[in-house]
């Protein structure tokens, strides 16, 4: 009796260990990735050859990230058998990973658009500030998620929908300037549309986030809130 | 001992039932899904109204099929604690109908840039053959991701990697004629822009039936190649 109660106590230990080395692997992903697209709009503002060429080459240690990432948590249901709360908590990083490494591909996508606008030595484009205005709020939204991931707090996610949808409007305004911009000057349209790529991208950072928000919820209230309105996921949260 | 080997057989044929629930249901997922896009690329056609607001409908019922799944997933691990290849079909699913709820996503976008197209009245758009034919190479990938599922083939990976290359190429080609035909009529950019959203959304259809057949690989094979040529998936299946 008292064996087996050590012995389960030193299992415990061990997937606490296990998962502790889990959430500080997603948390450097989280981080690395929050650079690089921190880089990416950079890139976009001033044509750095340099470093856009280093945010697509760091894009296979995002990938190698996720993957070792996975192993760890098939390793971990493997050994520790673990259930509800804990097998809810690897389910979590399995998504949220995914997430990342989409987010991850989306900086890439931005610095390949950099690259195309300066590499075509194009004079200085409109947009810009509008860009990094969404980047900020998606970047925002990033680190919202992941400190809501850190934390284990459900209580982000409500507002981190809230700027998913006005990234949303946002990227729409975009996309109406541009097109009031394409259609001024249709020599600049090859440009507007790299830019508007671009936009895109930052958009899509912003669905994951919110994304990865949403797994927060199901990991401490056990409610999937992934297709419900910011209201609805703010009374799940309050209960 | 005999007990115990009963019991264990007992215990495996729940385990075999669980499973054949849980692929079934993505089979039928799967199938939906195929059907969204079908008939959004149909609407974007003929603009007919009733199925785009049919498409933008069923959404929900998309991801009610990935939450039920994804419950079934969780249920399985808890009760039958499964170890090794049965773990790795079960992550197979759990990513794959992530994917799958985005190709829904995807689709749902097409119907609303066919709803915005239609709804200005605007004249015969060029480019809907090409996007026509781009959506038919995607949804090939899908059935034939879909069909690697069924009958867990990591065979036709290498395949669909190479079809999402030439996806890629169709899109950067209509994307090309999309600004030769902006520059020529300015007045038609902002259709120019909702079919190039909708060409986008096919694309992505092509990124996740990629994915999908992904999985398939590391699941028979245990080599995660979500990141490397479709060459080297080759010689790694056929290993």
């Amino acid at each position: 009796m008292v064996n087996n109660v050590i012995n389960k106590e030193h299992v415990s230990k061990k997937f606490d260990a296990d998962l502790e080395e889990i959430r500080t692997r997603v948390l450097q992903m989280g981080g690395f990735v929050e650079e690089q697209i921190k880089n990416a709009v950079e890139a976009l503002t001033d044509g750095n050859e340099h470093m856009i060429e280093q945010i697509i080459d760091n894009d296979h240690r995002v990938n190698a990230m996720e993957i070792k990432i996975d192993e760890l948590c098939s390793q971990v249901i493997v050994r520790r058998q673990p259930t509800a709360i804990d097998l809810r908590m690897i389910m979590t990083v399995i998504n949220t990973i995914t997430d990342l490494e989409r987010i991850g591909d989306e900086a890439t996508k931005i610095a390949r658009m950099a690259k195309l606008i300066y590499a075509a030595d194009r004079m200085h484009m409109p947009r810009f500030v509008e860009i990094r205005h969404i980047a900020a709020i998606a970047i925002d939204m990033l680190r919202k998620a992941l400190d809501a991931f850190a934390r284990l707090d459900p209580n982000a996610s409500a507002e981190i929908v809230r700027q998913d949808e006005q990234v949303d409007e946002e990227f729409r305004s975009i996309i109406r300037h541009l097109i009031t911009f394409m259609m001024e000057d249709p020599r600049k349209i090859s440009t507007a549309i790299e830019i508007l790529f671009a936009a895109k991208a930052v958009e899509r950072i912003g669905d994951h986030a919110k994304n990865m928000s949403e797994y927060i919820v199901y990991l401490v209230k056990g409610k999937d809130v992934r297709h419900v309105s910011a209201d609805e996921i703010e009374r799940e949260v309050s209960k």
